[in-house]
């Protein structure tokens, strides 16, 4: 063994002892705000060999994601795929291709994702009006109209399940008022899809995502994406590219198979384990039913809310219809230090719950119980969990 | 179950079908120019549990990362981490970052790569300027000095191993040049670094990136790259952002631990899962020793090109020293149509071969035999894939 790099022999004997012993990856709760927990069947599905990224039977798969983010997304567009990315990629993929330079864009801050939509528009060159609530609230229809009317923007962005805050946005006639205005809907559902009912189509949003780690299970890596017929358009008749040719929408279109050409041409290459694991992670929804995996989510998070106003914590989101039911939010309970308690219930019980996030640091605790770690015997390890640091962890004398 | 998505039976019913059926996935030999085969120590490490992208397991698997990613580009620069995505996020990655709108960038076309630099780098609203050459061609020194002279850019692209054509592009002595004219030296070794000798630091190179699924076969989905201190010096001195959040190097260099800071703020989520396999990768290099890695590359790769020559085929490039030892072109056989030619090695011998991509279609068919692939065994097996399909493929007479 010849080492080229320059330096002390120690430094090069540690070198060598850092990549002699296997990395060991402990098996943990991850009950915080995502990645969850990934069953076998899909870590699995993902060690599959690799084949071609332009292979057929890669165009299959990515043709049965497509079928499955349809599904999912309770949608008929035929612009639907997976972005070879994490959801802020999906995010950048489609404020980058909604948006041109010097356009008017809205978005709906109640949390981290539309402080981060605000940003990732402002970078491109738009011209970005915000709508704000603190943490915790959302918006009235009649408040999201009174901005369309005012800015008259291209595009409005809102997160559905604003996983910082915990808040599950009301959705129904926002579709609508944004098409009175000549614009575009587009809703963050990384956090909520699967969990909650969803109808992509019937809401009349324009540009919908999620992410591959939360409700479906996936490792993170990729996000499912997709427009409706209305963006597209707008799309397609850019007078100026995309700044990126990697989330380019005509590139990936035709890689995906939505543009109706015969022929795809290399764009980039596709990470075609994580398709599998996509794949595999669809297919565990199709299987319980999307029915069923939304019904089963809100009873579990029900269960928990009882369970934990039972002990005396409170609820940081106060209406009940506002609750997003893959991730709660709490009160950090007072007189603790919310690190202490986040840390304690790591190291004692192997589980991972989360403090606050951008705006709600300090003010919360966060739960997340998603995909197949959605069951009243998690939400009981939770609940024990805490009990036990609220018991061991210091207490101010307030 | 109950389907929510409003379709046909029928076209219920074959959702349904597509999903209650387990994919399945050939093993193939991948021999074209990448994604390339990935041993089962690293598929089975992408399998491990998903912990969390901040967890400190987490932090020493990237950490480990980045030492080796240091060892394997021969650097020793600090800024020296994964992009989360493809070679081309890592294109996307460096460009965004080291240039701003209306600044002059030279890229050298003498491929794809160069192409779509410009391209990438005409989207962020800077001046492209390119030097160019047939596919199969390189520069000399004095050819880049007198544009680095005449266009003044910040920074100058070129691809080290440029896998459209097979062309190995010396690299002596460019760096220095470009230092001369104040001007960023971007290199892409996507196709080339881990097989062929590359030292970052001694040839000045100011950005360096590769991908996960060619010499270090690992699947694809993350790009290593580093960045010198000159580069760094012009990054955080912008004027302006970068376009894009997810790959704006400020927060990627604290989500890595480049940074100096103490503490990690959230950023995006990393694909654990994909750095794991990664990690494993290098481990793969670390314990062949890079030097090693070189030889048996260029080894098995004048045996190929002997093997070839030897019946009757010609090779792309000419001069023996700007061969590729990764991705080998042979000049398309005369008379016989290419694509016939790898379907028909597909089909008869598993095994993938490619035609030409960007300017190089129809000119050349592509072998990569890259990490693990390259052995002589492998040769051996692709010589006898090509004589099947040369006296069984249709041969116009001519």
């Amino acid at each position: 063994r010849t080492s080229l790099v320059r330096q002390s022999g120690c430094a090069q004997l540690t070198f060598y002892l850092t990549f002699s012993v296997a990395f060991l990856v402990p098996y943990r709760h991850m009950f915080g705000p995502g990645p969850s927990n990934v069953p076998l069947r899909i870590l699995e599905a993902g060690a599959n060999p690799v084949i071609g990224h332009m292979h057929p039977e890669i165009f299959k798969i990515m043709s049965d994601i497509k079928s499955g983010i349809q599904y999912m997304f309770q949608t008929q567009n035929n612009m639907t795929l997976a972005v070879s990315g994490t959801g802020h990629s999906a995010m950048e993929c489609a404020i980058f291709n909604a948006v041109e330079p010097g356009e008017s864009v809205l978005t709906a801050v109640n949390g981290i994702w539309g402080e981060r939509a605000a940003e990732m528009t402002e970078r491109i060159g738009a011209r970005v009006n915000t709508i704000v609530t603190p943490p915790g609230g959302f918006f009235t229809n009649a408040e999201i109209e009174q901005a369309l009317s005012k800015h008259r923007p291209v595009l409005f962005f809102l997160a559905h399940g604003e996983s910082s805050t915990g808040v599950l946005h009301p959705l129904e006639g926002i579709g609508q008022l944004c098409h009175k205005y000549n614009c575009l809907f587009l809703v963050d559902s990384v956090a909520s899809c699967g969990g909650t009912p969803l109808y992509m189509d019937q809401l009349e949003i324009d540009i919908l995502y999620t992410g591959s780690q939360k409700v479906l299970n996936a490792p993170p890596g990729t996000a499912p994406i997709s427009f409706s017929e209305r963006a597209c358009q707008k799309i397609l008749n850019r007078r100026t590219k995309p700044v990126s040719f990697f989330l380019d929408l005509s590139w990936l279109a035709n890689y995906w198979g939505c543009d109706g050409k015969l022929s795809r041409v290399y764009h980039h290459t596709g990470p075609v384990t994580a398709f599998y694991s996509l794949r595999e992670s669809l297919a565990v929804l199709v299987e319980e039913g999307l029915q069923n995996s939304w019904e089963r989510h809100q009873e579990v998070a029900e269960y928990f809310h009882a369970g934990l106003e039972s002990m005396g914590l409170k609820l940081f989101v106060k209406p009940k219809e506002a609750r997003l039911p893959t991730v709660t939010t709490i009160v950090a309970p007072h007189g603790y230090d919310w690190k202490e308690i986040t840390a304690y219930i790591m190291k004692t019980h192997n589980l991972e719950i989360s403090g606050g996030l951008g705006p709600s640091v300090g003010l919360v605790l966060r739960v997340g119980l998603m995909g197949c770690n959605s069951s009243k015997a998690n939400v009981d390890m939770v609940l024990a969990a805490l009990k036990d640091a609220l018991k061991h962890c210091h207490k101010s004398k307030v």
